[in-house]
């Protein structure tokens, strides 16, 4: 996800220079020689020293952790934005910058499940939509920063509360994470007894099942930061498909019509 | 499937002519100046008269009616083959079939959510598994006529008896459906709350829930007359998701991280 920004802003002009930040040293050169980075180091503090803006897009828990080495660190006027994937713990945190620091909580609405340099794209934001969640403290001018940000790579910017945020994507992103986790979870235990069924899979296994391939580090800090939202959530999900499968065991036609029409109406509208 | 089917079997030359029946005449019209078929006809009986094979491409409830028109009205030897998504019922109705007629069940397990002759596609089939149950009747060579169809189609057939299918096809595809339609159901409870939701759906919500657009009499047919396979696969799969929220609530993290692991090493293996 920041590799693909990084390379969008510089395709598109959005910004002077793009320094990289990665852990591995290799990492940081493959990044400069692909061109998706100006320079990069492995240094944090070295690598944010003079930029301007300063865009975090590590799984949530590494962003509160880096969020604590800038509080510590940074030492001149600047904007921190994220493209952490859960913006409660997030904004909470970086309500603790110091007053020299702006800060604006972001969440671009389209995750791969592949992660790494070689699958970066300049492309993977355009049309997504582009959560903006301000801090109490952030200006108007530095919201307007990050707004530009998005439309510059071809996002959609869409501002909102933190908690608003975390219950939306709960139900548009952590619950689709959850139900392909469980089909493909499921499905195992049938293909334990039976292989065979794995040779059958077709593509609606697939697609339905796709995000369960997702890193699992970076699914499990927004599980552990969105904890609560998510939970009712899959709890109410679970519930739904009880109420489906006593459907079926009455064989009630009329309901069972009525609940996969109102399915596909809805999705149809989307 | 239908006319992807005959569009498939004309392009490849799999078969000499490409007899279409269907229910209203502007769809023969359609098929026969659009190439899928080389002539049609909205009488079955009439269609089938001089056909050595005969495909029923309908929904599954559709699919029993046509074996019995054909029971009593089929005066010529003949192999009855259906493209139908459960099998139990089907190859139980091609039973009473006359002893001079042949049949086999099959199933292409490559369903889209879309109909109609618009969006026939003669490459449909390449690559995708292809159940063929036989009944306790069928000869060898009936069964290697089916064979050699799926074959000449591009697809890989993979014989196994009826209910070994329909307990397969309801955990690789009855199961994404019910999922998917879960999925819609409880997000749609949540955009009825703040419609705000619908602006931010991402590709892994698209993807989760693609196949709850399907056909909804197609779907109907397949859940009641699989309905025990599914609704056991339903009930087992609500349990696993209730498992989920009870990690989810208790935060017992390396639980969280084996459930999530698991799953996407099943779906990365397959």
């Amino acid at each position: 996800m920041g590799a693909s920004l990084g390379m969008a802003c510089r395709d598109r002009g959005a910004v002077g220079r793009v320094i990289g930040v990665a852990r591995r040293p290799e990492a940081v050169s493959q990044a400069e020689a692909a061109g998706i980075i100006d320079r990069g180091t492995t240094d944090l503090i070295a690598g944010v020293a003079q930029a301007d803006v300063i865009v975090l897009a590590s799984p949530v828990r590494t962003i509160l952790q880096q969020i604590k080495v800038l509080s510590e660190n940074v030492r001149h006027p600047c904007l921190v934005l994220d493209i952490g994937s859960t913006k409660s713990a997030i904004v909470t945190a970086m309500n603790d910058l110091p007053d020299f620091v702006q800060a604006v909580g972001m969440h671009p609405m389209c995750g791969k499940e592949t992660r790494g340099l070689e699958h970066a794209d300049a492309d993977l934001y355009v049309g997504a939509p582009w959560a903006l969640v301000p801090l109490p403290r952030t200006t108007r001018d530095s919201l307007l920063v990050a707004q530009q940000l998005a439309i510059s790579v071809g996002a959609r910017p869409l501002v909102m509360d933190a908690a608003r945020h975390d219950r939306l994507v709960a139900a548009i992103s952590h619950l689709p994470y959850a139900l392909a986790t469980t089909l493909v979870c499921t499905a195992a235990q049938v293909g334990e007894q039976d292989p065979l069924m794995w040779q059958l899979a077709s593509s609606g296994f697939r697609d339905t099942s796709r995000v369960a391939a997702s890193d699992v580090t970076m699914m499990l800090d927004i599980l552990m930061t969105n904890q609560e939202p998510i939970s009712q959530l899959v709890r109410q999900a679970a519930t739904n498909l009880s109420h489906l499968a006593t459907l079926l065991d009455s064989r009630d036609e009329a309901a069972l019509r009525d609940w996969l029409s109102s399915a596909r109406e809805t999705k149809l509208r989307m």
